[in-house]
């Protein structure tokens, strides 16, 4: 028999990420809903408090306490506190027997049931008189001032030490166990908290050396500082830089990752490392540090900021490889194991070998590339294959980076198997990359947000919504010509509050290298690509519009505000979003090809409108107005003209159940 | 950079109760399907064995390992162990990378694509001598002997080494990883394995002084021995005594709870203890401890056996109170504390303080008396209102004495909050009391199956369906009439594998003690009822049926395997159970009064059953024989005639998805 054996149980504590093993995460400002069953046996009362520790406070320093209030349905105890600072922060739970609350509530019994209670009144004295000892300065004295007048101290009136007794102000005094051995504490949980850019951004992806008017003239920093006004007025938030660093030279990829380059070829962003240095250093074809420092700069006073790419693979030419050997895999012969995924070789990069004996000055060498460019101005690193290095290299780096730096955001590049994209979102990552990019159809788009909303998955991942990227440009797109396109920006900008596109989205580039492939024809991975921004057909208003539209309303701002909703047609894709009073309905024709008609059902009941006299529905994309009336109204969507509607609804005409 | 970072990550260990704190339940004899998330990085192959403790191991024995096998889809591993010893087992999963079967994977893939492996050749041999390193006898000399023939040894011609690096039965060799620091354990799991008694039974509550035919004379456990035959007969389990102890005088309650008795009368069995002994003595009105034996005997050779209550309160004439008043609340005044819940007073009842100062000497004492019936012969025990005693007790006291008596049976009387019944469950009760004495029409009745089935409380919660209780005689009971009592008797029988009725029930016993109450008229619980157990109008031949079916159709002895079907008649509740092939039908008339009709739709296509062509199918209650069609079929009820369909349906006539 153990002396911690608890007096109050302290159950299923909520939110919790695999019962607290890992964070949840919040965005700063928001309020933190914490809640709790808690439960002893018998009738007595139960005092619990949700403990809360801040960033910024150490680990010695005290909790700050927040009362929980019980509700008897459902059973459980909830409290609130609001997360006003970037961090981790911690939580935790504590309750004891509340012995003179139960006390107090049972003299009311009494009294009102007109028994005499002179024998309590010096039970409840004496209940006083335990807590005055725990207790301390003024509290003390007033308790014990209090259990004098509960004793009968100086011939009190009863009816006097009986008001004294059931005086509220006493509780608040004990504001502990009688005895220490009667207090329960839960485990302790973790929050991160972020700002808000990590959980709502519009990103923008471009080669920095494409951004040039010809492709035997290598972009520079101050040619890509240039495109930063566009890219501010299509209302970006996120400009996402591939790898700015010199590039290897040996076994260097060319034109379409053919396996020879001729002199020129300007090779993978990706195969970091060269003479000129590592991941530290700036491709000097590119500029200078300080020129990069000079286009984050400027960025800035955009209102955008600047993503790197954290890819932890060396080409042969890396620095590391000299000075560090033993941080890569040795073959027998002491040479250097390039990656294979057999019998696929990759000649041109070493992956590290995070395990080896060296390993703690290999992780933090990973850890100091991170804070090099922190240092530069960069709050945002978009994570290169992130499972293909150890999960506990992750959670150890991003919590030590994210301790001196809780501005700063992660975005895990993992297209895995489920349980590992959702185990880097987990262990620390800010937000991540999904299958998104592949799910085209009304049932697989239903699939994909159910599975992000549902559960605990909403706790800790933030989902962000690439509509194409340099890896992947889906047959939906190589097919769909322009209105696919426009179909696929709506659908990643309105599901998700994290969304992004790769340069050339936006002009509807839709070559890929060869039929069956998802690569790009002259993908900009191996060249330099030039592109003309404003040439016919671009989708450039759309971007902008959407971007606007993100911004103004807070429904499209938040992720787990969504309902899909049934519609009959299969190839008509229908959602609802609110927030702060508003109700949103987009309904998108997933069909790039043809018109698509059918009946939307509008939960009338559920949001308030009327069931049987009209009302008027605004479309945000066109502006357009409609006259709608109850539940089922008609829906035509002709992909020439426009691919959805995204509608406001009236606000509820009468209470929302 | 903590060196007990793991290389593997093990997540979401399944069958679990709140991620591990609790134990899950089994039968002997059942196999226990475990299942986990294990991932690492990167592409190498995982090793993952379930290991296994089982109750007869001492703490320092070491772990029986299963290999665990991946299946893709959930991308989860799986592994099964059989539950074939009672008591508390424990398991848990370990992982590592697996260097040698990753290596001999990629191996195969280069030779198969024929590369040039002579390089890989030696590595796989450096591999060998590492694992040899870290084997022992018999595995160490064949690890070394074929690290030997990889690496060369002799001028071995590359085609035999190859061979023998890709050798199968190398691998089993290597059951440990090649550094310790990469064996990942998962938390460990427990596990309470139950003979089949406590998760199937029928239970018959009977007092046993009210065996006799005179209200004058106290019947004894002599009478109630001659009772067991026919409950034997009737095909019940688990006979049910309530308290047999000595009965307090002090404050004894008369006939219908009176608050005052006039001499003769007997009081309530739940004041316990007199001057002729406390909770380790008999009534002596009852006989003695040798006549209880006798009795146990009885019931055990009849193929039965007897379960007493276990309330943990004492009478004012307890022996505790003289030798440990300590044991109990005292007042100022140093008088002991009677039961309350203000403003009610129960004097004739002292609760124990099982925080009091001498706690180990109390709770000792409790579990002696538990100790002291189970040498008496008795394995089952109804635990009255466990949740007025600590949780932290309970939890002590059953693994305490399971330790010792692993085919004990504890039933929780609780009926609380549902926090504290799933509590008292997931500490270690074997089995409980549920709502369903209260859950009459089909949507109770609906969410009660679904509350008990879903998540996780099906792995620690088994429901034990009383149709009434001394204390609940519901009021569908009193005003439905004989029907009423069939169809309750039937929804115990076959909604649950374990549930029971209190005397009287067959009888239809009806009369509450004044409208508006559950409690019987002339309640047995105050007084000694005597009664014509073949009286008009009893149920008997309902209850012999049942409980032959039962016993007979193991669908019906599993818990979990059943679906509540819709049908469109809200007075009709049908589910359908299965178990071994065999498909069962419930139908039940809810409705005590009126006969009620419906379609009843047949999940045909589930159960491969023909959709076009007719079927036959048999009623299990009354022998009767119905060919239907198709999905939808009609069902009448008339409750003078019959309350229930149970249908056995054929075997599928194709293979079932």
């Amino acid at each position: 028999m153990d002396s911690s054996l608890p007096r109050v149980v302290i159950e299923d504590v909520r939110p919790a990420v695999d019962a607290g093993r890992y964070p949840i995460k919040r965005v700063l400002g928001t309020a933190v809903h914490v809640s709790a069953a808690i439960f002893k046996d018998g009738h007595d009362l139960i005092a619990a408090r949700l403990l809360v520790k801040s960033p910024d406070k150490s680990a010695a320093a005290s909790w700050d306490a927040i009362p929980l209030q019980y509700r008897f349905d459902p059973d459980r105890w909830y409290a609130t506190f609001t997360a006003q600072t970037l961090g981790r922060w911690q939580y935790t739970i504590e309750a004891w027997p509340d012995a003179y609350g139960s006390w107090q509530s049972d003299l009311r019994k009494r009294v009102a049931a007109g028994q005499d209670v002179a024998t309590e009144l010096i039970e409840g004295a004496a209940l006083l008189e335990r807590a005055a000892r725990r207790a301390r300065g003024a509290a003390k004295r007033q308790l014990v001032a209090a259990a004098a007048v509960l004793g009968g101290a100086s011939d009190t009136p009863i009816q006097e030490r009986i008001e004294r007794a059931l005086d509220a102000s006493l509780l608040p005094l004990i504001d502990f166990p009688l005895e220490e051995a009667a207090r329960t504490r839960a485990e302790v949980f973790e929050l991160i908290v972020d700002r808000e850019a990590a959980a709502f951004s519009a990103w923008y992806e471009m080669f920095p050396r494409s951004q040039t008017d010809d492709p035997a003239r290598h972009g520079t920093f101050a040619d890509a500082s240039e495109r930063l006004p566009d890219l501010a007025e299509l209302g970006f938030d996120v400009v996402y830089l591939p790898p700015i660093h010199p590039i290897g030279r040996t076994h260097r990829k060319g034109p379409n990752n053919s396996r020879s380059s001729r002199p020129g070829d300007v090779g993978s962003p990706w195969a970091i490392g060269a003479d000129e240095g590592g991941h530290t250093a700036v491709h000097p074809d590119l500029g200078s540090v300080t020129d990069f420092e000079a286009f984050v700069k400027r960025a800035n006073e955009l209102g955008m900021e600047v993503a790197l790419d954290f890819a932890l693979q060396c080409s042969p030419d890396h620095p590391w490889v000299a000075e560090h050997p033993e941080w890569f895999f040795r073959r027998p012969d002491g040479s250097i194991h390039y990656a294979e995924n057999p019998p696929k070789k990759y000649e041109d990069i070493y992956p590290l070998n995070f395990w080896c004996e060296d390993r703690v000055s290999l992780w933090e060498a990973c850890r100091d590339v991170l804070l090099f460019w922190i240092d530069c101005g960069v709050k945002i690193f978009r994570v290169d294959n992130p499972h293909t290095k150890p999960f506990a290299f992750w959670e150890w780096c991003l919590a030590d980076v994210q301790a001196r730096h809780p501005d700063t955001v992660f975005l895990a590049e993992a297209f895995t198997r489920p349980n590992r994209m959702k185990a880097l979102a987990k262990l620390g990552f800010n937000q991540s990359y999904t299958y998104f990019t592949w799910k085209n159809s009304k049932w697989e788009l239903r699939e994909l947000m159910t599975d992000l909303l549902a559960g605990e998955m909403a706790e800790y991942y933030r989902p962000n919504f690439f509509a194409n990227t340099p890896d992947i440009l889906h047959e939906y797109l190589q097919s769909g010509g322009r209105s696919a396109f426009r179909i696929r920006l709506l659908l990643a900008a309105t599901l998700s509050p994290i969304y992004g596109i790769y340069s050339g989205f936006e002009l509807c580039e839709s070559t890929a290298v060869h039929e069956g492939s998802e690569e790009y024809q002259d993908s900009e991975k191996y060249q330099i690509r030039v592109r003309d921004w404003h040439a016919p057909g671009n989708i450039r208003d759309d971007i902008r519009l959407l971007n606007q539209l993100r911004r103004k309303h807070l429904a499209l701002r938040q992720l787990i505000n969504l309902e899909v909703l049934h519609v009959a047609n299969e190839n008509v894709f229908c959602f609802r979003k609110w927030a702060d009073g508003e109700e949103l309905l987009c309904i998108v024709n997933l069909d790039p090809h043809r018109p698509q008609e059918t009946m939307v059902s509008v939960p009338v009941e559920k949001l308030g409108l009327p069931a049987e006299t009209p009302y008027v529905v605004e479309d945000l994309l066109s502006g357009d107005r409609y006259t709608w009336q109850g539940r089922d109204n008609y829906v035509r969507l002709d992909p020439a003209a426009r691919v959805a509607h995204l509608l406001r609804l009236p606000a509820a005409t009468r209470a929302v159940a």
